[in-house]
């Protein structure tokens, strides 16, 4: 198995970093390093050359970027937390899996050819141990995982003497409070902590997996890759076709950031896709069976409650949400609350042991302009709202997830409602679309809600890539989608006022400013589509040392007029 | 000459329709009306078709789109508004070209080759008359021009009982305060009137033009016809190379939306480049030239004074508008106030002549994050003003433009200060870009700004396309930037509740719901792109009769499931 037409060198004069931990100093945190020409100036006649500072980015591509790094898929990224796990001293290898499914997969050899082939052994808390951050947090603990997060979040402040809030005891006390998540399962110890709230950089989520219609494993995994290397955050597989189990576990063990799934998907697999024959002895395997893999955070659409069926039917577009949609289905066959909310308690308790998040889901989310902010909606969330306290209480982490399809008017209703009943913790939000007539394009339909709402205050946005409601997204795709999501974060993070969000704009405006045309690119969220473009258009004339572009031609440069200007005003002065 | 590579034939099920005035019956009123596809079901094992009812859409693509009419781009379009025109009794045929520099283009013979073959005479204003739509306004005649823009904006309303305040009433009224501008020279009769105003839909504005880098006349109008082909409301073309003046009267002559320029460009190409030769009698040559060719607006970066210029040096990106940057430096040149400025009322009077609106170019827009906001902007904004009322007080029509680069949480501040200072014109801002992170997606990087500043009240907004800063859009950007705009003008028109606006939405919401893959793609703003992703992801499986698609596949379809569940519900009710 190898990554399939990845190219994984679009980020020139970059460089790998490790910065080290202070209360943790074994710990390396991943960044990477932009390097900058000089500025050139003539004084005087002469070639005066001013540096420019190098600008530190998040990097969420794990070792794929580094160059001492050898990829193999086959063996798995290293497992960088292993060691922190061990060393609480509050886990223990398990000598068998604990999922009777789990367990009938490996014993199954027809599926040797497509198994992920380094396997380890899970872990679990001892008995009577939470071994979740927000456990740790609350007994006052920083943990590795933590300062890690903390100095993530500060990449360029420090050397440039910006002022943040964001140390490592910062976080601590938002993961105890539920404010923030750190979605980290003891059994994914390749991925690298980070830190989802509301105070922290706006995070995104990309979307993959396959359907019964296509996708093999080695696209799946081809695809996490390239959306951790463009810059997702968290990847949640929602695989629903044939080998959920393996292409997953290839997933988690070559994927540097936290994974999440919908686990609901695969229960319905297992029973052929007949709702009727779910149950939550089925659902409690399969959760395990997760857990023991690694899965950061579940999708859990605990809140979908039987009274909520009858106001479907309201709406133009019913039940978008997947798992909502089965859940509600159920039922109503069954005449019966759903497992999920009845049961929640003990899915809680089977989540503390691993450390796997909770993200509520919002199975009533609306699915057009006209169903937002409509009473199925708001009632569920605030069921929402009652089962983040129980969460709260076995110590496990929780998200909440949010709409959907919102026309920027009712976006605000939408996060003061979700802060009001959820107690401070993180929104997570898929888009929202502002309009609904442009499929094709609802990567921008819905970056523009996007924008708002974690500007608002969301934590974390789910990207939507362009094949949104058409068919499922190419690795061009995912590419888009999380670029739209980048800006739609990042934009969000200027408008917070986020201390050091604007280093790389800065950077760039002045790169662009000077013509060092490379900078510019160097700087950009996607520096080889920057060049192409850039190339193209002078089809063989001209460099990218020339002071103008294509767009304005010599004469017209405004940048350059404006120099002379500034020459000119010097003189004068 | 013919449109090279354009494929106008992306609408499928859509009619081009034609919608009389009642103060003028002599007006027809183009429109695209969508037909859809009966809505099936199963009742009592029978198949029972509930018919849809069409969508009509605003419909900016002039004749192009109706199968009656033959392209003929030497011949021009129908000039649609000659006979009203004449009908008003105010204006005269001229017998030669009022322009010096016109007349040497059009008597020198190596231009033949070049030149658009269907020449007409241009027309100007009877002695002592103002023949702008404002003048009209303000004696209480409702033109055909302003009806037909009425009713322009009531697509489906009528027909469907949605309350509208737009009344042929209404836009004489907001134009008559200018509040609203219809651009509509007496000399461009080919093009399609419509309103740009805060109460009326969203307008968007393309840029195309060659510089000395690049681009044919070919090219040019193709693109021109491309942009209105997928809704560019008005057009603006910024050639600055060669042979600008024979390029503009191909555009003009067949472009069927109001086209704007920005004479500073062709008068600095007069004096080949060279800022310092620039002078009022060049530059006022230049635009009566344009006057007479039919340029509906022109940019004119009359506030830009010499004491701003200094204001540039505390910038980090300078001045970046291109006839900011060139006054500015021709005020410190000649130690001078900008002949602008100083021959503003001049300009006014040529201009009411032939009822060119104004568009007043905000030259010291912010060309980076870093400096929206700040004090040249918005001295700048304080001169905006008072041209305002100047320019009003000769009955000439006024757009305000507004930035440019600023992040999302100093965009209230931009349209609140407009608002003040320049007394309810429209304001008509070029994105703003929310981030300067993201060169070759600014057109996202800018549709967050520019929805959201719509929203709050601007009333057209210049598009950006993903080659921004980078080099000149092809065909292909001219679509994505005319899509992702529309997608913000829209997604402003429902946040700011304009009667009818979700008809749209509403309906592909509907189609979607129902499976019906062609209504959905049919009522999307790509229809085209929409069929293909769907398609292409079918790989010849399945066909759009399917009542699920290939992100979730047949078992996970979350609508299939809201059916069952509707009709559960309904059968216990």
């Amino acid at each position: 198995m190898k990554i399939e037409n990845i190219d994984l060198s679009a980020y020139p004069n970059s460089e790998k970093i490790y910065v080290p931990g202070k209360i943790h100093p074994e710990i390396r945190v991943a960044m990477r390093k932009i390097n900058l020409y000089p500025t050139v100036k003539i004084e005087e006649g002469k070639r005066v050359e001013y540096p420019n500072d190098p600008v530190v980015v998040y990097d969420t591509s794990g070792p794929y970027t580094d160059p001492e790094y050898k990829i193999d898929l086959q063996k798995g990224l290293p497992r960088l937390r292993r060691k922190w796990v061990l060393e609480r001293g509050d886990t223990e290898e398990l000598s068998d899996l604990s999922s009777e499914y789990g367990r009938k997969r490996r014993d199954n050899k027809t599926l040797d050819a497509i198994r992920f082939p380094n396997k380890v052994r899970p872990h679990v808390a001892k008995k009577g141990k939470h071994v979740t951050q927000m456990a740790y947090a609350r007994q006052g603990i920083i943990t590795p995982e933590m300062e890690y997060a903390a100095i993530r979040e500060n990449m360029n402040n420090q050397e440039l003497g910006i002022d943040s809030y964001i140390t490592p005891e910062f976080v601590r006390d938002e993961v105890a409070s539920g404010r923030a998540v750190i979605a980290a399962n003891i059994n994914h110890p390749e991925a690298e902590p980070m830190v989802i709230g509301e105070k922290f950089a706006v995070k995104l989520n990309t979307n993959i997996g396959n359907s019964a219609l296509s996708s093999g494993i080695e696209e799946e995994v081809a695809k996490a890759v390239w959306s951790c290397y463009w810059g997702g955050d968290t990847l949640m597989d929602l695989s629903t076709g044939e080998n959920i189990h393996e292409t997953r576990e290839w997933i988690i063990r070559n994927c540097p950031v936290p994974v999440g799934t919908v686990p609901i998907y695969q229960a319905l697999e297992k029973v052929n896709g007949n709702v009727e024959l779910l149950t939550w002895e089925i659902y409690r395997d399969t959760l395990i069976e997760q857990c023991e893999q690694g899965v950061d955070y579940f999708t859990i659409h605990a809140g979908v409650l039987k009274a909520h069926a009858p106001l479907i039917s309201k709406r133009l577009t019913g039940c978008v949400s997947r798992g909502g949609s089965i859940m509600s289905e159920w039922t109503i066959i069954h005449n019966q609350e759903s497992f999920l909310y009845t049961h929640f308690d003990e899915i809680c308790e089977i989540l503390n042991k691993y450390d796997v998040a909770i993200s509520l889901g919002d199975g009533m989310r609306p699915g057009s302009i006209h169903d937002a902010n409509d009473e199925a909606q708001f009632l569920e969330l605030d069921v929402l709202g009652e089962l983040t306290q129980k969460a709260w209480s076995h110590d496990v982490q929780v998200l909440i997830e949010g709409p959907g399809h919102v026309p920027m008017n009712k976006i605000d209703e939408n996060i003061s409602r979700q802060r009001e009943k959820c107690h401070g913790a993180p929104f997570y939000t898929l888009g929202p679309l502002t309009t609904d007539i442009a499929p094709a394009y609802d990567h921008i339909t819905s970056a523009i809600g996007a924008a708002r709402i974690a500007w608002l205050g969301t934590a974390m946005i789910c990207y939507v890539t362009p094949k949104e409601h058409l068919s499922l997204p190419t690795l061009e795709d995912v590419r888009e989608g999380v670029i739209a999501y980048k800006i739609a974060a990042h934009a969000a993070d200027l408008a917070k006022g986020l201390p050091g969000a604007d280093v790389r704009d800065n950077a760039l405006s002045k790169a662009r400013f000077d013509f060092r045309w490379k900078d510019q690119f160097n700087l950009s969220l996607d520096p080889e589509k920057a060049k192409r473009f850039y190339v193209e258009s002078r089809q063989g004339a001209g460099n990218s040392d020339d002071k103008f572009c294509t767009m304005c031609g010599p004469n017209f440069c405004a940048m350059r007029i404006s120099q002379n200007i500034n020459n000119k005003c010097m003189k004068n002065d």
